[in-house]
């Protein structure tokens, strides 16, 4: 068989494509086709140069494909056949600590740091650790989750934003029918978590962006978004008022990254009693943390790290029942060997492209 | 002002009109003027004579009326004007039992047995504690719960209902997006437990009925479930496991009166680790019943008594959604006058009609 | 029958003794013999003139006392008589709010502010609201908790102080079997959180304090806790980490007032996926608060306010089960006359003495 | 080194010693050294040849032991070295199946069939399945639990049974401060559940037996249970509602082996809104159960299967803290050549025994 096509980084800014010997696969391992693969802000910080700075890898967190090979032991435990299409969990949980036994593989302290496709070096055999390949490579430890036939690999590379959407905008958030959400962010995370909390009942759902994020944020209403509010044109207090009668909301979502100011926002804007999730990472601390404001309040505050089993699977439920123009969600696509393009264009670097999900389609043009 | 005019029923099958003086209200009370009160099940046992029979009693526990006099402790206390529209939550809680200050009031042990709408009787001042008349008496302990103004007291009415298929349907099945959900049986509530699963975002949800419940089944499926099954006429054993794929459903819930066997479907049907609610009195013990597939199966049975008030907070709030067509569910109104052809219709004693959500409207014709 | 005597806050620093004449007790409402009444921060500072500054009040929200008088129908609504002994909930809840539907009375929105004894004017008929006196007068809306027979009114009334060890350093920490807790403070609130959490089976209760509070924490390795740290002389940090082999504490329950800093440490000592409970006021925001810290230690921040029934009933059987030297807590007596004095001594204007819980005896000396 | 020696079981009532080779250990696994292995009424069915009928195999499921040998990799993802003492879980995960992933191995699906330790075949590489052996293989997939260094591999092999006593007796009766929990059954899980409910705090403990259990009812108030009944000598219904002054239990968990009536006695005692547990299999259904006694009292049944990775690592906590006198439960011990005896013993097989934790130390002796 053809050898592996994979798009490696071998430092900042450095993409090349390379190919690899197909391994062998054993009794308890598999090889999935990539059809598809994600790109989120992550890879964005890693192609810059951000930390961890190991060299190389292939980039790729969030494949989608076709199982092309698996041994009999894996066929078995997993109840999967060549041909199906799968979903890959980016993390490996180590399956021995007290957080893999308890299903947050996020926290996962079994191997030291937790294992992550599109993290792990090529010299580690056999290599295919990332999505941006034709071919993956599944450990015995790694987790799938199966796609149903009806769904195609594009739509189905959405379980990676929509599961922190059902994650952070859903089970974090405790929404059930007639919730109210704020939602700070539009960007792929914030419109992935206003449509699972539609989804899940909610009786008002409203984003919030800047005013550079305007199709993001009118995209959010076609989703079913009761508001959207640019927050440059606005004033966010004042408007979260009186849509909520000043009762605030039962959860506020802050999906944004590197504002800070957000965090503040999402304290206030709760309802006494209320939730506020923390999804987006600041690379900063936050001054001015209204401390009694979350005692007298009585608020929840649930820190958000990796997404649990159950809501990628909900989320590919989500996916599959239809009922979402998720496919509009899904702005760019990209060939293997336009990677370093696709992450450009998801990092703005490009003018003119309004970037939400960018997809690597890593298979035969 | 005129007297209040009230439905009253003296014994079985014996109901009659009469008048009240209209009560004087304190500074804690208020009245209300009755726009539209649901039946159910529970008002046709007690037309035909079923326990407690102590009359004479306002039928009636599911009203929906506008505030036409408040005093003026009550307004502040409950942030209620006259004109505003509420719904009346059917028990009156002592607010001082273990269960009251739990959030479940249908177990109140603090006045001897819950105090409940339609069941106290006329001669406890001020009498008027039904909705089955013009005016409804609102004790400092009664429970209100405010209808948005777009929303109109008919399909209002339908808190109650609904209150239950939230509860059942959502709370006590946990439910959320993506579970598969089966509900046995098609009467109101168990169409609402469909209607408020499908709102939770539940991406499979099966109803079941008997061959005479076609037009039931047929509206279940119109108002968003993906199948209906006539038991009569399908094995639902078999339609389940295809339907699941053999996995069994994540949550079971048996609305059906009376019918031990439904039971029995629950817990058979239910997936390992699922879980099934018990909505329905059989006024019969279930023989053979499989304790230990309960075991094995690691189940969790939820019996269900009343209906907290988050459930009907939420209920209301899905009515204001507008999501749903629940109209269809509102097969018949009377008037006042009619109240017993009212109850009969309900209970199935008319041939010819088919009732789902039977309303009795008190006001001026 | 006597006149009530009562100890009357008129302005800052001014308590005075007051008759008052003895209400007549209605149908739906009672009157308490105050047998003991706590004393806490919040008198403290109410004491000093701190906000609401609204005079003249009969300060005490922690009575103790028997059922004096009891009008039929609360008699019967609560299943309490004349002689019983029981616990006053400080806040009185409105009963129709959602956050009192739902158990959570100090969120009370129903009277435009919550209803706390201690708090109101003695101008608000019949003026008995507070527990520095010789009798209460129970609302119908008042919340009372039955104290076993073999349990005094004085240590009753740590039902109080113990009830927030229950509500924060149990419930909000979700500590069960084998849990290791932080608690940062050893006030009569941080010593109850370490009584509670080791009667819910924590394996690992570690306690902070100040130099200054030597004897507090020596109390506390006697009262169970496992460890005691002056972090005026240890690493609080170094400690926590040798205390757990690096692994940080499941909950850390920041108990201080005033102390923005120990904020910081709890959200640093949790351990990943750990919970943060947050129950003393600072009275200033927090800077460089961490919150990316929250973030990818999927961290569980829970701010407190009040506690809830359940907690209270708690307490009172874990005071009942006389399983620790509660009395130990108890360190100072006074009469109604020395108010002042006992307040102050609270407060530690008092040289020499060392405070903890510290009661007011309203009954014939 | 030498060979592994392991009690085989080769049909019904037929226990033989054998020597396996002593296999060669790979990368990811590890051999425990066994030093103690608890035996469970699961032995006693297999012994006599209940289902399954599979043979030759080597029962053991409750194993400890030191890590004798461990491969590079298994002790890099494990955290583990060799001399250190582990308890192994009985079931070994797929951690592939949504039970896995969300930490309920019993209901694994992955591998067709859980696999369990002290099932499988010696004839399915590398044989060493069971604990009533010298030696124990750790497949990438098991599980491990580290026992403190000063706990002895005797008390450690408690972890078993009050795993079982944790997870039914406190996780799944929702059981803290203040519970009141009824336990039926006073085997060796029955005094678990009792211990574990009493750690978790609650304030009344009853455990229930028949007279020729009068020595464990007798033990079960020597390890903290406030009562003990017979229910040979006196009437239950009776009893429990003296006990609870009419109010029923919050929790009642139902231990006893093959006792239907047991379920309508949890049934029946537990409180409205009260949860029963089921823990003991009966072989046979239940008839007359009162199906409208679980709605109306809204209560929560929950069927168990398998211990949770948390309640094994709570229950080892709760052997470490030394608070119980867990030595106690303890009553035989064996070496691996009288294994059969052993079984026997616990069984009740021997007249004059009085079993309850018996254990199998395959050490040389």
């Amino acid at each position: 068989m053809a050898d592996v096509l994979a798009a490696v980084q071998t430092g900042p800014r450095a993409i090349e494509l390379r190919s690899f010997e197909r391994p062998l696969i054993g009794d308890d391992e598999a090889l999935v086709r990539v059809e598809a693969c994600g790109i989120c802000g992550t890879d964005v910080e890693r192609y810059r140069g951000g930390e961890p700075q190991r060299y190389p890898v292939i980039p790729g967190h969030e494949p989608v494909g076709v199982i092309e090979e698996i041994g009999p032991a894996a066929a078995r435990r997993r109840g999967l056949r060549v041909g199906e299409r799968v979903a890959v969990d980016p993390f490996i949980p180590c399956g021995a600590c007290r957080h893999c036994l308890g299903g947050m593989h996020a926290l996962c302290t079994g191997w030291g740091a937790p294992r992550t496709y599109g993290f792990r070096l090529t010299s580690e055999a056999p290599g295919l650790w990332g999505g941006y390949a034709t071919h993956l490579y599944v450990d015995p430890a790694s987790v799938l989750y199966p796609i149903p036939d009806h769904v195609g690999p594009e739509l189905a590379a959405l379980y990676n934003p929509l599961g922190a959407g059902v994650s952070w905008g859903v089970h974090a958030a405790g929404v059930t029918v007639g919730s109210t959400v704020l939602i700070l962010g539009c960007g792929q995370r914030g419109l992935a978590c206003a449509i699972a909390a539609r989804a899940a009942g909610a009786s008002l759902v409203v984003v919030t962006g800047l005013s550079i994020d305007a199709h993001k944020l009118a995209l959010a209403t076609e989703l079913g978004a009761d508001a959207a509010i640019d927050v440059e044109r606005a004033d966010l207090a004042e408007q979260a008022r009186a849509i909520t009668a000043g009762a605030g909301f039962d959860a506020v979502v802050d999906t944004t990254p590197g504002a800070t100011g957000a965090v503040l926002d999402a304290v206030a804007l709760a309802r006494p009693g209320g939730t506020v999730v923390l999804g987006g990472l600041k690379g900063a601390a936050v001054d001015a943390f209204p401390v009694d404001r979350v005692a007298l309040g009585a608020l929840t505050i649930r820190g958000m790290r990796g997404v649990g089993a159950a809501a990628y699977r909900e989320a590919i439920a989500l996916i599959a029942s239809g009922r979402f123009a998720l496919e509009r969600l899904q702005t760019h696509r990209f060939a293997l060997a336009d990677a370093a393009r696709a992450i450009e264009v998801l990092a703005g670097e490009h003018p003119g492209e309004r970037p939400l999900n960018v997809l690597i389609l890593p298979g035969p043009s």
